[in-house]
């Protein structure tokens, strides 16, 4: 019996995949096209990023990270049993986004499960859990999770630092029941006083267009308080990490790769510095790819299995912060 | 062994509360002040349904349900595990509703899981999963599941029928491990093909008002192809509620109460048909308070627990359609 997941059914990562979009925006282009000194690149540590085109939707990138996802496994489309979104934010808010990929993915007409978690840039976690408890519980066989976001629909260029950390794109994993790999603990943390620092406000049911639109408008801006929101995080996360490994019966020295939400250069800094250890071992995409909210664990979770960082028996550490603000963190013995 | 949950924990439901906003709007109110002559209460099977105001926001709403589910269990909020979010909507896109209705029950610095999970109207459904699974899987021993919508904030009332069945409301429930109640099988059926029979498609990353604000607000109306939508659940129906009862090896006439989502008068007499036997056993709130979408669900729920529905030893059928399109069931002996 693991100390964390009480009765985890074995599973196997199958195979996984991600989705960038065309476009390469540099820190410079973007520093000249908001008409500032160039200066973004080294002082926040990304060089550039992605912003999708008009055709690359939330869940148009999915279904393609998705297909890769099930082609990299081996695996017909027809043969997913099951498909969870874990997008940051929703294409639209009727149906989610899951429905859409599945029909995008030609499984339109299969009635396979396809449903929705949301925890922000960390749903990938609960989803994941999710995942595996419907096949410990359920007989699920073959389970697809994605995540796709797009960021760059509601950034405010005038604030550098809540815009600049960004990028689109899209992840998907292929999971199937029945292989060596168990989660050893999962383990999500809530503090929603510090809801505030970190918001996207219009676009649910609190505020109507129709009813004040210039506040509708004022609040379709991702707000994000970078200090206030680095601090309440930073205090929290030692001991978080802590109690995350100790559920998992690990020291610091036992995980092999740590697989992070790639929020932002301090953040990953300041994971590395918590963790100590040989900092290779911490996936770092951010240079090149940015913050892209919910993509970026299923993405830094394809890029370990690519580089060959996830050795059967070998322990791996996926970890982030997100708005909420929520701490979350899954170890997984592969 | 249970046929459908192959090992779930035993658990309780220790509680349940609603919130009904405090505007009650008739139909013949509404039907006035739309000028059209008075037969929508007739014609649709309504007679009124309750509208939020302004301070009652998705997380408030959800916060007053969640003290009342909490309430009725007799814990203190601060025994509150963890809480799920079941909109149908969520209040704002970042973050989730489960952190903002975590901060309003005083939770928000107690670090307890907040997140949130989406299958439109059937959110409940997986929700329940997700809670039961983390019982047996994770020592949860306190969960608190919501739903809260606000219909209101988005419905077309030049289109009678896709406008006058809606309401709005919130309900939660108090679910606490170790009891004797199981799911003998769960079950969720999408078909994405009719994703565009019900949606709402302004408020996620696809459609921005500040690159097309008029496209943006003619999206931002709820939409509903209702004779279609009828049709493509209708005759899904039978066949998927024989799955669900095989799956739980039950036959129709051992369920002793159905609690339906409140979709429409013709959704819920099309399930008295499909379920044969006494109609009395299925909730049916829908002439008072409409089809709130996510917080349907839970509300039957609360409902059948007040009515004293949910006898030790007897089983229920909570089951529904939703957005997606999907399909969904879940099968408990209490």
């Amino acid at each position: 019996m693991e100390p964390g997941m009480i009765h985890s059914a074995g599973f196997r990562l199958a195979g996984a995949g991600s989705y960038e979009p065309l476009g390469i925006v540099t820190s410079n282009e973007l520093d000249s096209r908001c008409g500032r000194p160039l200066g973004t690149a080294a002082k926040l540590g990304i060089r550039e990023r992605r912003y999708a085109c008009a055709g690359e939707t939330s869940s148009f990138m999915a279904a393609e990270a998705a297909r890769r996802a099930a082609g990299d496994a081996g695996w017909d489309l027809g043969e997913i049993d099951v498909l969870i979104g874990a997008c940051g934010v929703m294409e639209q808010p009727i149906p989610g986004t899951a429905p859409l990929v599945q029909r995008r993915l030609g499984l339109g007409g299969s009635g396979i499960p396809a449903f929705d978690v949301n925890a922000t840039c960390l749903s990938f976690l609960p989803a994941l859990d999710h995942a595996i408890a419907g096949m410990t519980l359920k007989g699920w066989r073959r389970v697809v999770i994605f995540a796709a976001d797009i960021a760059s629909a509601a950034l405010d260029h005038d604030d550098l630092e809540a815009s600049a950390i960004f990028g689109d794109g899209a992840a998907a994993v292929a999971l199937e029941a029945g292989g060596s790999s168990r989660i050893l603990a999962s383990r999500l943390e809530t503090y929603g006083d510090h809801s505030e620092l970190c918001r996207l406000e219009a676009g649910g049911t609190r505020l109507r267009p129709h009813e004040d639109l210039p506040g509708f408008l004022a609040a379709s801006r991702f707000r994000m308080e970078g200090i206030a929101l680095f601090k309440a995080t930073a205090r929290r996360f030692p001991p978080f990490i802590a109690r995350l490994l100790a559920e998992a019966g690990l020291g610091s020295e036992d995980v092999a790769s740590v697989i992070p939400h790639q929020a932002s250069a301090p953040a990953l800094a300041h994971l590395a510095r918590a963790l100590g250890g040989d900092p290779a071992r911490i996936v770092d995409t951010f240079a090149t790819l940015g913050n892209r909210i919910a993509s970026s664990l299923p993405h830094s979770l394809a890029v370990a299995r690519r580089e060959g960082r996830l050795a059967p028996g070998s322990a791996s550490l996926l970890v982030g912060s997100s708005a909420g603000l929520s701490l979350g963190g899954t170890v997984i013995r592969w």
